[in-house]
């Protein structure tokens, strides 16, 4: 089927309306939280005894800033393993983050920073921002190459929405802990993500397979974005846990299960290849499932030999999807996933889960030291009744919840992103960078076989 | 006109000459402030309040990083979007800021951190360094391919000295608030650039003109350097705040501007193209204007949608910019502007002067709080009779200063550099690495059809 | 000779063997320390004059990701400078670090955090395990695109061993300062690097020799590693310096040695060129040397103008290795050493041990005030009797140490990795990934001339 491309009127109009929502928005209700504003200074008592160190920033900005380079740098690179679609990895990527973060610190702020009648921002909605954007990244990772930055816009408006909705029964109504987002971020923006692209099912895609793979440098750039969500990730488990020994132990596990991860996946890859050698794609994806499956289960007493144990498995259970899960859910399912989001994020999001609930419900004052129990779990407040077993309960609710939600939304979305009029790409046209950018001139007359038909206005 | 360009004792004895005399002056004059000297542990005082978290470089450090990053990645990346001068891009870029930083310590240090005979060191020196030499590399971005690195390391030696008197102006004589540098770095470090390459005018630029454009992995290495200066631009505004909320803040509004900036770039790029296709030049520098454009600002009560209203414009002015005034700025008034840093950083800066001296003129002890409007704008020194207004003015006549000093002394060193010995490239050589470096085996036969006439000596 | 480099059960045996055997360790030996445990917070003690911040992690964590990006992205992309071993420099050296910090942990964790039964691991073992790795990481750039995975591995294994028993001995027996590594990290992973290359030394190497270059964009991707490598080096030998003014101190000395080494490797790399021309391979690796040779002496007073000798020195030496050692110790002493450590790492890292003996020897209570000297070297401990020249001798000793451990070290692992059934790759078929990695298609045709004879498992 042939669409029209041309986004000259669409993609601005978007971008615009969008840009201009989100200012009034902002201005009606954000302000800035105690910690940003000058009355901070007023605020913090006797002042032989606190000091300026006190302030949110210097316990999360050094974290922020990591996740930040895993959302942009990250994500963005970690698609650019496509031979000729390094521009819209990147470029859109940036897009829908930068739409993304702002529409986040509103309906996260709403849900959860809303006091007398305003958004109270400080780092840590910023954070939390770039967290949810990151389940849109996820997602994106199942559609790359298939759609339209308008559609990609539109997608990032809904699942924003979504994922806050999901995030506030989690965290809020059910008292789950997932301070790196296994549920919340991996496993919904997976299982969201590959829902859309099963509505989108392109039948004809075989069409742009010769474009469908890497060329040796484009598999480098990959990997810039593999190393810094590899290196960055302890950051991101441990970016919003409570300050103190709950941050710290946070990175540790996180630290540990991504070495482990790096050896089982470097082992099955080579496994299973008749000569022995090693797959790129393995090297690039499952070495990071091992950060997904601590998200839940970092910041709690995992002990380091039990995160190891996770990564362990996740190495091999990622690198098995990519071998024999992935081209399954194609040929069975019509379930297109361009890069692999199901080994990367869906499983490893499951078992993230489960390993959370397990934890946590084999969580005693023995670990934890009676006050620390009570505190970690917030088992002090009016969770006064609650025990280990019951938070463990509660965490396995979350993942079906958050299943739940990515399934419904996830088909909603699809069905409103299948329009007609949003700009995709042909089938014969997909991870081609030239339907939408204006390209180098070596390339101007090489690459794209078929760029009359798809650029010029569809005949109406 | 052919200009020898065997640098063989030229660049030596340049480096050497400068590195010889930077160690003499660093021996002389340069010692450790206290909170880098042993002497710290006695210094603190009753230590049961005190804590060695309270050493500047805990507050300072991280975002110091993030700067440091900024400069040589970010910088450097960014302008390897040209084809065939990669090399000299990244590296260049690498020599003038690793000479520049030397020089900015001494420099700034006579201005700012000398006391009882010695200028003394810490990590907020090492910041204002970077700060200081980003200036340079901004103005390294409008000649771009068209100079000698003789010629590179002279320009950082005076720019350097310009931009430490001009801060000195600003900051210390006319008490302008500019912590992200909007005047001091960006507006003069572009207009200083910008007349530089005026006097440098070449008339035969045109010859180069195919090498003046990208290839398509040259682009992304270019998104490494935008996305490296766009994701820590937050810090490169906050690093030298005050303590606690100010830093806060900066680091907040910051984030806001540059996020809508990128929305608003993509929606002009695609709709100033006629079939609505995105440029990579856009993506690679408007996106960024925002946060120039809240450099001055950023500190102050500018609020979250105020951000996100400069962010907008910004967006918008740089991508016009991109799209019709450098062409007119070339043709028109033989102003040749490599990478376009008008648009990414003298618009956005004089915006950014603009917004600042208006945020200021606002600021009242209702929005402050009377204890923090004193403290921050310093109203409790000896400005004690100055009032937000008056604050107002003064930033304001620091845009006029900075933009007279760049002028004044972008002519002085154009002229400076003008002179035939320094090595430059011929018109026809321009923008090409093998001019000044040993090239990879692939490239030696291929690209550089008159290496000759270049390289050999010119004819006396 | 060909051997059998199919390594299809092998490689992932050996993976699988080795983190099986982490785990277990893990099990039994491996716990939090109390600053990452839920009992801290009972443990700070009067809560009113104590902090969040007072936890290990925020004086530790900023510096641990910077130094974690050296190592994987540092050393990863450095070594990506050869045409067509891309995949093999960032991944091998991904395997080799991810099962090298675990083992570090446990090595270093039973000499240095073992208490009551258990090592107890907290951010600064985290650091500590990637300086261990680190000095892994500057081994495999001696024997580059000559090895196959396996061997690195084992070399691994071995290497950090050797590493933390040389470390004991110097940290903890001799009571040497090595912050930053000089001696332990640099003079021995290099003199271990180049004994291992010298015991497996190959005749016939010249037949891969037109592989064992650069092209244009492998230079760039270098260049990301050079430049985060140059960047962070001041966190590096700052990461585990006491509180306080040491560590903002070693910041400082490393950022003004490695400015100065920029402009001295610049000056003699085109004053060494006939034509005056830049070597990429100088910019990409004598510009770090500075970083290496203050690793030892950063902490301490080396003044900034000392620094700036020490890179200014450093910068020479390491171009100069670059153009006539390496040639020599090729040609002469039969070492093979792909990326030149023995100039960025090995002299360097003499040059640094020196210094750091000198500077020791040299501090005066004059100097570091009577309080700061005897808390900076330790002499109010059991140390009592010493004084600054007895310091500076055991320094002196540590070299020595570091020399002869390295020398018998890689004697002895060079000579088990000569043994025939590693899976090395044939001497014309080094420096190329496709004998380890599935290519690209565009590859898979061209490159591999002698595919067949290598890949196919060898005759018997």
């Amino acid at each position: 089927m042939i669409w029209n491309t041309n986004l000259r009127w669409r993609l601005p109009v978007t971008c615009l309306l969008l840009q201009v929502a989100l200012v009034v928005l902002f201005g009606v209700f954000v302000r800035y939280d105690l910690d940003a504003d000058p009355h901070w200074i007023g605020s913090q008592g006797d002042e032989n005894t606190t000091s300026d160190m006190e302030n949110e920033f210097y316990y999360r900005y050094p974290s922020f800033q990591d996740v930040h380079v895993m959302i942009f740098v990250g994500f963005g690179f970690l698609m650019t393993f496509l031979q000729r679609y390094g521009y819209s990895s990147v470029g859109f990527n940036f897009l829908l983050a930068a739409f993304g973060i702002q529409w986040a610190l509103l309906m996260q702020g709403w849900f959860h920073s809303y006091k007398e009648g305003y958004i109270r921002l400080g780092v840590e909605n910023l954070i939390n921002a770039d967290f949810c954007v990151g389940s849109v990244c996820v997602a994106f990772g199942a559609v790359l190459g298939k759609v339209s930055p308008v559609q990609l816009l539109i997608m990032t408006l809904f699942q924003v929405t979504l994922f806050s909705v999901n995030e506030f029964i989690l965290l809020s109504l059910l008292e789950v802990k997932d301070a790196g987002g296994s549920m919340t971020i991996h496993t919904f923006g997976a299982y969201f993500g590959l829902t859309v692209t099963w509505i989108l099912y392109r039948p004809s895609l075989h069409q742009s397979k010769e474009r469908q793979s890497s060329v040796y440098h484009s598999d480098l750039f990959a990997m810039i974005g593999t190393l810094f969500l590899w290196m960055y990730w302890p950051s991101f488990n441990s970016a919003v846990s409570k300050h103190g020994d709950a941050q710290h132990r946070a990175a540790i596990n996180t630290y540990c299960s991504l070495a482990a991860c790096v050896l089982t996946s470097v082992a099955l890859s080579s496994a299973l290849h008749k000569k022995g050698k090693l797959d790129m794609v393995h090297i690039q994806n499952a070495t990071l499932a091992g950060g997904v499956a601590v998200g839940t289960a970092a910041e709690m007493m995992l002990m380091p030999y039990g995160s190891l144990i996770v990564g362990f498995i996740c190495g091999i259970v990622s690198t098995l999807g990519f071998v024999y899960l992935t081209p399954f859910l194609e040929s069975q399912l019509r379930i297109q996933d361009t890069c692999g989001i199901h080994n990367l994020h869906g499983l490893p999001g499951i078992i993230g889960a489960i390993v959370g609930a397990v934890t946590a419900s084999c969580a005693s004052a023995k670990v934890y030291g009676i006050k620390g129990l009570a505190s970690f779990f917030g088992f002090d407040g009016f969770k006064t009744s609650w025990d280990s077993s019951m938070q463990g309960k509660f965490q396995a609710a979350g993942l079906f919840v958050s299943l739940a939600i990515a399934l419904v939304g996830g088909i909603i979305v699809g069905v409103i992103l299948k329009l007609p009029f949003w700009g995709q790409p042909a089938d014969e046209n997909c991870f081609e960078d030239s339907v939408y950018w204006e390209m180098p001139e070596e390339l101007k007359s090489t690459v794209l076989h078929p760029e009359d038909s798809t650029l010029k206005p569809a005949e109406p």
